[in-house]
């Protein structure tokens, strides 16, 4: 694997070049600690912007959903190019000057053509690497799925040919100097994601306790950092 | 204004028609609860899928960015259609069996044609408004824009024309009734996005206060209904 996707004109950062990066490691870095990402594709001239779960496996990255899904069965049928966008945003700029205002934020922008996982080997992977990649060791413990859930499902995989990385980090004094005067308050207003003390189901019998599957998911920890984590210890097995 | 947008080819929810809604206000709830949207638009055929902060001004959207922006240039030189999206991710949704394994969401999924802000008195507006729409009185508070600061931005708006929330909101028992008894952990793992403590700049007279602008984000609160409270306070002003 190269250490850097090539540069393209679809892909190069055409403004801010400081904050842009084509490096692979920082890509699947940033891919590794999201849950959500948009996937932007077009059918008959029209864009759609969708918002899915998704999952990296190597430079694959692939999603899933309904087989009646419209996004699905468009970008299957038709080997679609499409955008795949993640985004973390992180604070709010709060500047002495209107023009300073801004905010804090990490994307990744990846780009390649959609394709049906239809090898059926493959397709079973994906259903476990599905709860798995958020949830290790999941699939081992529920009910797998049926053939007849399997059919209902479609996974798309879409090799990384080009992507991009850009991170807005600036504190508020970054903002022309001659304003830096001005007096009034000026800062960052700080976003986070975060879990929440995971719900037992209504159903559950009160004996049957959270597994480490789920007990990765700390009250309070940061989405973001709890996803690495789990990669990372992922990568450490055997 | 229609208290529907028109269900059409495009906007029309092609599975799970129960969560999904064409509502004016519904919409428009979900709008104001958000800070950052995705974009989705085509260059010669090229989805782009691009992050950005927006707002809402009745039934527009408007977003901005500099002049030299692909995004920018593009969608205000070719009037392109554009596909704009907020989503909210609520919890995953941990099941006993693998086919039940979701996640909760909110989202939003606007069609338009992206215009340019060409008017002088229009694009005054929406320099205000970038700041005021999240730090209400921000505007007046801080070192205006200069002329030349001004041409350094476009403001980009959108006339929604269609629209459709879909929500997600089911318990982990929200799965095939017979597989129930698994002996399994099930339920919800919530994610919230939360505001912190702001934090001043480096360079900041420590005599200067917080004003209320920035007082609104309390540490703790959640992003979401922070953004919601000041958009019901700023409909309650004369």
């Amino acid at each position: 694997m190269e250490q850097q996707y090539p540069i393209t004109q679809r892909s190069k950062a055409k403004r801010l070049r400081e904050r842009a990066t084509y490096d692979v490691e920082a890509v699947y870095a940033l891919l590794d600690a999201s849950l959500l990402c948009h996937i932007a594709y077009v059918v008959d001239g029209q864009p759609f912007c969708t918002p899915t779960t998704f999952w990296r496996r190597g430079n694959l990255v692939v999603w899933h959903g309904s087989v009646g899904s419209r996004m699905l069965r468009e970008q299957a049928a038709k080997h679609l190019e499409v955008c795949l966008t993640v985004s973390h945003l992180d604070s709010v700029v709060v500047t002495r000057s209107a023009f300073g205002h801004s905010v804090n934020y990490r994307s990744a922008m990846l780009f390649g053509r959609a394709e049906l996982v239809e090898d059926p080997d493959e397709k079973l992977l994906e259903s476990r690497l599905v709860m798995d990649h958020f949830l290790p060791g999941r699939s081992g413990l529920v009910v797998p799925p049926t053939p007849s859930e399997l059919k209902q499902v479609s996974f798309l995989k879409m090799n990384i040919e080009e992507a991009v990385v850009k991170i807005r980090n600036y504190p508020a004094s970054h903002e022309p100097p001659q304003h830096r005067d001005h007096e009034v308050w000026a800062g960052q207003i700080p976003i986070e994601t975060r879990i929440r003390e995971p719900v037992p189901c209504e159903l559950l019998d009160p004996s049957i306790a959270k597994g480490p599957d789920i007990a990765r998911y700390r009250e309070g920890a940061r989405l973001d950092e709890t996803l690495s984590q789990i990669r990372r210890e992922a990568q450490k097995q055997p």
